[in-house]
């Protein structure tokens, strides 16, 4: 279901090689269920009619009472969610057949959350806050502001608009919750934030909006069987994985996700940080980043072509995307002259020196998300083992947050 | 209007003493008005008031005759107007004052563009095409596209429904301009795109946005003479430009563009192409990639915490934001704690040893974007010509072109 085109990237077969051995620990490790926070690894395997039918339930009462829903987090229980939506949803007008879903708490910015509330005043709000210990200070300043306005408008009735996704048991997010009789959902405390996609973080969302959530599923089930193969020929996440590896010991620093869809935008912004926040660590890793074609070829072509080459491409494409248009006369739809133009950058780029990686998928839908998901999750763990950092800690993401609390309470 | 903040940058007052002779050369040659396509660099003074009249009498007609404006232009073209209308506007609604200004024509995606002809098929449209040869693939198959719908509902006077920002002269969109009678406006020949928005290109979807288009210039023409000064301290440009060449050959590849608002977003894209279409060449130049804090705090924190030490950050900072909100019995506002959360983090990255430029303005209006644009163009010149790279030309892109055609012809 994705299919790996490595010949532009200019790795002999010897080399993919050398590091079988090392594949072959990494996977066994990653699979032997010692490692803190790898819930993740046998997650599409775990999920259960009982856990599917609890979401469903949840979205069909949000359904039900509501015409807009806000759901409130950072980082991977906002990019995941999100990701999600703008690969499905129409990019202009919105279908009314379900609530329309706002993002908020993935910012601190005033002008953003005021005029949020604005828009959504007059309409009947549910709220979805996912946070694991509800201290997160983004998403913990949005659920004030939204309670505040909820209380407001329904009184006493507040707590049955809220739904919370967090720790199963420990958490000031959990302890509220049982207080006040919120609906919940557990996010699992062995699965962080950037490998939760797979669990109500991104199935609840998806679920509201109207679309088929068994299929996200069966594709993180087939991308689960497919990336289970200890051969580095037999699994194209670990031979990405290995690949990208080689290419940063070649002095490649930088990683370009790319795509010709402009509705992959924050699947990108998601892959920045699965590998960002898994591989950044010990002053190693390599630093990600996302172009959208073709409007960054006018803007970042040149660099790509001629400027320092510290950098290899990834480029995610989708043979048969949702929809096409053409006017009369035309030679192309404007779908096959975007293909013709990816072979032409492809053919130049690489001409300029520079590896590209590119990853199909048939169709743009819930089945393929699901199964790119975890694909990605799965290579980047191999790729973090493979350069001897924990894939499943951010460490550094404390050293910030103690900045800043010194600067709150210093006040 | 613009403060440099440069203190967690580590650079010695000697160190930049050093490129005062170079500075001074490139400020006379770049003044000199004898580099190809350094138009820009007086453009400030140059705007007079006939020009602005005639972008206003067609902003006026627009708006009397359209409920819906369709932007076609990529790169400079599109980044441009985009920033400062995401930059300006409502985030979540259109207030109905002025047509809804949507853009196209700056990726070749089929869904994108049906779903964008699907949304504004009832509306009565207008059309700005800017291209400055008319044959810009992207750009000229959207146009296409657009000039069969107006034909469908408007007959012949389609033509009176569109607007051209092209060549003065030459090209093929000049060319069928004078033939059809559309309305037309000068992209000059010697204003690249990316140094293009204080031209019609920015303005004209500005001012039929209903914003003050005089107030952008006058930003403009403050930054044309806060810019002016020879003397690296007393240039806030100038030393920002030396700063990253003094970082860049301290090994640092990749700078990383940062605001802590979310409109500030295609602002960020836009200095991407700014300074990675002016620099990288020759295989030199700084790699550009943006973050929108703090969402990425929580994505790529870590990476800029502890990863590879191969970057420095460039935050955009605005003293006064748009609007602001909070809730009974907050301590901060959404915007004072956001500040307090930019404070902290620049402790955090500093101590984590990345070097910080902050560049601070008053508010997010209309002066400032007149004013910061000139600013960077001005900061990205003389950064290039201290490298000695052309800061105007882009051989590169013509390679990807080229192997484009290739394709295209051969099918």
């Amino acid at each position: 279901m994705v299919y790996l085109d490595d010949a532009y990237v200019q790795i002999a077969p010897e080399e993919y090689k050398s590091y079988q051995e090392n594949v072959r620990n990494a996977h066994e490790y990653l699979h032997s269920g010692q490692m803190d926070m790898s819930g993740w690894v046998e997650q599409p395997q775990k999920i259960n009619e009982s856990y599917l039918k609890n979401i469903l339930a949840a979205a069909e009462n949000i359904r039900a009472q509501s015409t807009v829903l806000v759901v409130l987090g950072i980082g991977g229980s906002y990019l995941g969610p999100r990701a999600f939506l703008e690969w499905m949803e129409d990019e202009f007008q919105h279908t009314d057949k379900s609530p329309k879903i706002y993002f908020a708490g993935w910012n601190l910015s005033g002008t953003y959350h005021h005029e949020l509330i604005n828009k959504i005043m007059d309409e009947e709000i549910s709220v979805c806050v996912i946070s694991k210990s509800g201290t997160t200070m983004e998403t913990a300043e949005a659920f004030l502001l939204l309670k505040e306005i909820l209380i407001k408008k329904y009184g006493e009735d507040y707590s049955k608009r809220i739904y919370a996704i967090t720790d199963p048991v420990s958490g000031a997010l959990r302890k509220e919750a049982k207080e006040k009789g919120y609906v919940t959902f557990d996010l699992e405390s062995d699965i962080g934030g950037r490998y939760s996609f797979l669990t109500a973080v991104g199935l609840l969302p998806a679920c509201v909006a109207g679309y088929d959530i068994q299929k996200i599923v069966l594709g993180a089930q087939k991308a689960y069987q497919a990336c289970m193969p200890q051969e580095i020929e037999q699994n194209a996440a670990y031979r990405y994985g290995v690949g990208r590896r080689i290419l940063n010991e070649r002095g490649k620093v930088i990683e370009v996700f790319c795509a010709y869809e402009p509705k992959m935008q924050h699947l990108l912004e998601w892959l920045k940080q699965l590998f960002g926040e898994s591989e950044g660590k010990e002053n190693k890793g390599i630093f990600p980043t996302s172009l959208v074609f073709s409007r960054d070829l006018h803007s970042m072509g040149q660099f790509l072509q001629e400027g320092t080459p510290v950098f290899f491409e990834t480029v995610l494409s989708v043979a048969t995307p949702q929809k096409d248009v053409s006017y009369d006369g035309a030679i192309n739809t404007f779908n096959e002259q975007n293909e013709l133009v990816r072979k032409g950058v492809l053919q130049a780029h690489s001409k300029g020196k520079t590896p590209v990686f590119t990853l199909t998928a048939g169709k743009m839908c819930e089945e393929t998300f699901g199964y790119w998901t975890y694909f990605f999750e799965k290579a980047c763990a191999m790729s973090c083992l493979l350069l001897g950092v924990d894939p499943f800690n951010q460490p550094g993401v404390e050293v910030y947050k103690a900045e800043v609390k010194k600067i709150l309470t210093a006040k």
